[in-house]
């Protein structure tokens, strides 16, 4: 199959930091959270989603070298391609601790297995929070029994609430299609914060789906899928400890099994990208000091790679960031950021070629200012939660998009004094 | 000659605000500064530094493929190897201005020559403030006869104040040295500001010296000294539109002309060196939003170029910087930011062959945290205006060093809404 290349997410003009109401039931699965007293405050901090059954599954994880002792072990257990429960955990992440953190990861698999009747190898471990926390396993194991029995298909909202850590508002997203003439639905969770390289938060998402696929059909069409929405939304092989993307597919809408070969697996690919595009796109939003939105697009790159670094290079720019924040429509630092990483890089730059649009403003043309009506107008669109800043450099037909967030104070009195 | 690897500068204990007074004369030139009305708040923005005749010079400009006005007129200048004198101007960058901000550039030298009595082509012009911004030639001209007449050896410190943006202080650094018995003067002034990525900045520094020495030798030692000062602060390559470090030879200390061959250039370059480090500390230690001065050490990598990597990595992350600012020994998240970095640029990266220290505290061993007392200490550690953070990989004898800001409220403050 060759993974359909959408176009980037729409600009919904929705509340920046809100999820709008899904539907979250999926047939096949159940879910329940608790409070096992992992988090000093108390909130619910366990989360535990159950197929009932081994099912097909996939996964993306974290290329950091600092792997946390959950990605290990999922990784390990997800290798089968086989899975039957995800547990999540707040509140630690359980990264950089060593033997005595994989030994925590393998209890609380264990704890699942014996609540759930299953061996510990179909558990899937998460955990997300402050590096060098080590799990607490007695606290899992403690909680494990009650966890296990409040499972319902209802439950699934409270799993997604327990894995949050610093975001505002609890991220799901949906997509129903039609397989073989049978209605499939796809529903993802996912949790994320620290947005300003969101590669070095933990970025934890699970996406459930009734679809009857094999693991190698997931596998096809999860890692595209990551690349068109989580990796536009970060430097990817530069992620955290922990970063997590799992897929996990019950049947339980019936029909055949979707192999690589299928034909309807682009359908069921569009609606997993669909979701994880939705939760992507919740993930910038809701960034540590996030006020907007902003896609940005450069085009007319000598290659699509090329297209992309001077994407990135923008999207982490504390300065452009900055100015994002402050609704300063500040072209000049736009071109500059894009014309540093060209030199840096080695790419074509010609400052003459290029055009800058903020919005539908053109701000700049052959890298001239354009004037006091574009800048107004481009300081009217920097008002709106969601917009997009569209860079041509005139170079060929390389493109890229990815989306950012800026950056305002509210980043600094998260990030500066996290752990206390 | 071997330019000397030098240690990286002493995290002195003293204000982090501050210019350590200097003796600001260095013999054959003059100085002086004027509001010329380019900025708008009615502060003097227009630098001249004259040599009263052609004296040896060299350069080292931004890589910038968005390179300012002035940076192109000046490499042009500075090729022939002499020039007498230096325009700086605050108030905007006269970058992306196309023809008309060449044309301006090249009419304010003509202004300088015509006060002077010199060709347009022995004033090197640098420009800084807000890019876009285009110069307007006739308030340079309109003060230059007064600017002219107020040049006097007691000047410098007011062309090196009347080229500050957003610096909260004049930065001047000074080294003596004696070649061939004679005693010479290096006398160096900077401006910064913008220290997230100091290189997205505009660095203006101009470097003056009463040594005899050809162009060659300049060149030869102009290079290697930035490498260690200026661009330890900074992503190489990744420089803003305006980046300018010039280096003028008086030869009124007397004695034969250095050359590349010299035996006693060394002692020369050892001079430049330091008057560049101390200058590149005190940009970075007057960062938008600098609480405290970094110097990330990384050592044991597999290579020089592995461990410069890792270095700008812990160096430029948001949120190693924002741990800085909240004085939390956050050494989950330099580890983490060093595993990514590995994996990124695919480097070795072992967990359990890492140290890292903050100042003396130990507080990671084999990837593993080291415990409260560690903690406590390097808490105490992190409430120095300057410290250390070395991080051991374990991998070589590959070592670099930067030097790094934090990051807190005052930079968005400055920032978001710097044009405006």
């Amino acid at each position: 199959m060759e993974h359909p290349e959408l176009d980037p997410p729409e600009l919904i003009d929705a509340p920046l930091k809100e999820c709008p109401p899904v539907e979250a039931r999926v047939a096949g699965f159940k879910g329940a959270a608790v409070s096992a007293g992992i988090r000093k405050d108390g909130r619910e901090d366990l989360a535990l989603i159950d197929a009932g059954r081994p099912v097909p599954a996939a996964g993306v994880f974290t290329q950091n070298k600092l792997a946390a002792a959950p990605v290990q072990v999922s990784r390990r257990h997800i290798a089968s391609g086989a899975a039957r429960a995800i547990l999540g955990n707040s509140g630690g992440a359980n990264a950089a601790t060593g033997g005595p953190g994989l030994d925590a990861s393998l209890a609380s698999c264990r704890a699942v297995g014996r609540a759930l009747g299953c061996p510990a190898e179909l558990v899937l471990p998460c955990s997300t929070g402050v590096i060098g926390q080590l799990l607490d396993a007695a606290k899992v194991e403690a909680v494990m029994p009650r966890l296990a029995q409040e499972l319902s298909p209802e439950g699934i909202p409270a799993a997604a609430g327990a894995i949050m850590t610093t975001d505002s508002f609890r991220k799901m997203a949906r997509a129903d299609c039609v397989i073989g003439g049978r209605p499939v639905t796809v529903l993802g969770m996912a949790k994320g914060a620290g947005m300003i390289r969101p590669d070095m938060a933990t970025m934890l998402s699970f996406v459930l789906t009734d679809a009857a696929a094999t693991p190698e059909a997931l596998r096809a069409v999860l890692g595209p899928a990551a690349g068109l929405s989580f990796n536009r939304a970060s430097v990817d092989g530069d992620t955290s400890t922990n970063d997590t993307l799992l897929l996990l597919a019950s049947g339980a809408a019936g029909g055949p099994e979707l192999t690589p070969d299928s034909p309807e697996l682009v359908t069921f690919a569009r609606a997993v990208t669909e979701v994880c595009q939705k939760l992507a796109a919740m993930l910038v939003a809701d960034g540590e000091g996030a006020g907007h939105l902003v896609r940005v697009l450069v085009e007319g790159a000598q290659s699509d790679a090329a297209a992309r670094a001077v994407c990135y290079a923008i999207a982490h720019s504390p300065l452009c960031k900055t100015a994002f924040a402050g609704r300063d429509p500040n072209w000049g630092r736009l071109l500059s950021t894009a014309g540093a990483e060209s030199a840096r890089s080695g790419l074509a730059f010609d400052p003459a070629a290029t055009k800058l649009w903020i919005g539908d403003a053109l701000i700049a043309d052959h890298g001239l200012y354009t004037g006091q009506e574009a800048e107004e107008l481009a300081a009217q669109v920097m008002k709106r939660d969601r917009y997009q800043v569209r860079l041509e450099l005139g170079n060929g037909a390389g493109r890229f998009w990815v989306l950012t967030s800026d950056l305002d104070h509210r980043y600094i009195e998260i990030n500066a004094d996290y752990r206390t």
